[in-house]
């Protein structure tokens, strides 16, 4: 291997469609241009995430400007113009070069270090800075043939996940030791290790690995289930607590292919649960069959979330998503954080191709959680599922 | 377990010192008091992780406002005032009743996205928003005895690389599979998995394994070495190349304790190395040894990078930190990247308590990197090791 062998990722073609629909978008804004400067919008949008401004004119010829390191962007990304930056002073010339002297800049303003915003601002007083974030979440949310192929293969990555949970477990292990044995699997599989996230504060590693009265434990995350974590700065995930007798075991894991996510959570007993528990999970599962079943092109997000309420009846006030957290289902993709959301005052129209993970969860304090949790695919008869492993619980001996 | 049984992990005495450290550095800069929302300054400051608003006077009562969840953050703080924030309305009056109605007001302003601050300078219209990261980056730099200790704790947990490294390895396996198989020791250990960095788009996992060709290929990361990556949306560590005869192993891991980390790096080779390789490793030990005993109370960082340079001779266009990036030693404590650096133009001097990573590592285009890390703590007599795993390259076989 030498330097030039660097492996490109996303196909021409998607490029090209992706910044021509964004280019698009941003004329219909009424934005001018845009900087980017985000990884997961950067590798969305070029194929690379070498540390790079992309400029996109809203009518012109995109260019990269690239920090570090120009040769593995040149080789990773079919951008015909990717150069390199040697310094920020050259950012103005280069946006005036590409027909953008003033006028109205998309930043990523949801994610760009306030710090950085004043600095651009500085730089930039003939322009006005503006959010363009929305515009490329909402763009991304909806996923090419390609992109549900990387899904697919995400989610297969999870497939057998019964298998390893069932060859690992033993009793009175803890919960960070079956993460740590799940996790093998998956790294073993080909797993990128590191998922994103777009929220602030937010990170995720692997998953939610969770057992009995842990699973139940509220927290800060924006997240059905949290989990008491390895300690208070972690503060979410597997702890060192034993998994004991007759507790539920929620293992909420995604899987990758070229850095596009899927999201599954499939349940395991110790012994036999309760019956209240027991019946929530079949409860669970009818909501997930029946969401995912109305996730057609022009309901609402919202609707769906109301939807889920409606069908965990009695149980609704168990629901981690009625109680803690505002979302029964999100988008996904390069971030695990993406539109749709099955949320309260989520009141926008679902569209072909978006991708969903639907998680109803019920929470039982001091004993524990259950829930399914399957992505899909919007389609025009409803979600297809992607994340094909077997549903049902399994009692562990 | 039951919701109230949250463990904390902070002493009560180090947040009350770190409070009223932080509080006399406000007041120095001439700021009336600072608003913190960042995992990683939250738990330095609070002990907790959870959703908040941690409002601190230069002069007055700390008060902790909580998103959520309140009794966690209640349970994890040693804080005497943790309280609900219901809305972020009711931010404004919270600071006027903790006598801000209006003056300087420090956010981590390297950190805070640009959405979230623009929010608050609309919300805090009497407040001028300041920028406070470096009063808190700079605190945090020096670390207490019980701080240490973590440190200390998190370097044993890297102590048995050598024996983890020649049990996994298989002749042919993947830089992927290693990387599962000593990801998986790590876990096991009790890891905490995730890991942090300040910077933006910054973010790693355990570490960075390579070898061969791989760990030489340049990057967007700020790390003297990347590696291929599972994708290009990673963009660095391990990949699916597979490990060959004659090649260098770089194994730069993480190991964590209470959210303290700890850095260091062992190389192997499979086989024996080209004598070119093995000298630069003799090079890179020598300017360890030599570099971390000057690391005294008073030294300029930047004086402690040319240095390096100095002692690296005619191997210095091969170092990875004199070509590629601007470090040869970086901080690091709840995150990956904080001051101290032993880096051009870091012109400031050591101080008893700081801890860092020296890792002068050099590439060979086309075979390879290798190169030793070790984590110090500054003391009056130069730096104390703090990683203690052999030093030696092992030839696996």
């Amino acid at each position: 291997m030498s330097e030039t062998d660097f492996r490109p990722s996303v196909p021409a073609a998607e490029i090209e469609h992706r910044l021509a629909l964004f280019q698009r978008e941003l004329s219909l804004a009424g934005i001018d241009g845009a900087v980017i400067v985000q990884t997961a919008d950067l590798y969305y949008l070029t194929g690379t995430t070498q540390s790079a401004h992309l400029i996109v004119p809203a009518d012109g010829e995109v260019v990269m400007l690239v920090r570090r390191t120009l040769e593995r962007a040149q080789a990773e990304s079919p951008l015909g113009r990717v150069e390199q930056l040697a310094s920020l002073r050259d950012l103005r010339p280069a946006l005036a070069t590409a027909g953008l002297p003033g006028g109205r800049l998309g930043f990523e303003l949801d994610v760009l270090p306030a710090a950085r915003y004043l600095d651009y601002a500085r730089r930039l007083p003939t322009h006005e800075l503006v959010d363009c974030s929305d515009l490329l979440r909402n763009q991304r949310a909806v996923k090419s043939a390609w992109e549900l192929d990387r899904v697919r293969e995400a989610a297969e990555m999870l497939r057998g996940v019964a298998d390893c949970v069932q060859s690992v477990f033993r009793k009175g292990m803890t919960e960070l030791a079956l993460a740590a044995e799940i996790e093998f699997w998956l790294r073993s599989s080909g797993h990128q290790g590191q998922l994103r996230m777009r929220a602030f504060n937010g990170d995720l590693h692997y998953g939610t690995i969770s057992a009995g009265p842990a699973s139940a434990l509220p927290g800060g995350t924006d997240t059905p289930l949290v989990g008491a974590g390895v300690n208070p700065f972690i503060g979410k995930g597997p702890s060192s607590l034993p998994i004991g007798p007759g507790m539920p075991i929620v293992v909420d894991l995604i899987g990758s292919s070229e850095g596009y996510i899927a999201d599954q959570t499939r349940c395991f007993s110790v012994g036999q649960l309760p019956d209240e528990l027991l019946e929530a999970y079949e409860r669970s599962c009818e909501i997930v069959a029946e969401v995912s079943a109305g996730a057609r092109p022009g309901v609402l997000g919202s609707d769906l979330y109301e939807l889920s309420l409606e069908l965990a009846g009695t149980l609704a006030s168990s629901m981690a998503s009625g109680t803690r957290v505002s979302f029964v289902a999100h988008g996904f993709g390069l971030e695990l954080d993406e539109p749709p959301f099955f949320a309260r005052g989520w009141d926008h129209p679902l569209e072909e191709g978006m991708v969903f993970a639907l998680e109803p969860k019920f929470v039982f304090p001091g004993q524990g959680a259950v829930g399914l949790e399957n992505s899909y695919v919007v389609t025009a008869d409803g979600g297809e599922r992607l994340t094909r492993a077997p549903e049902r619980l399994i009692a562990l001996s």
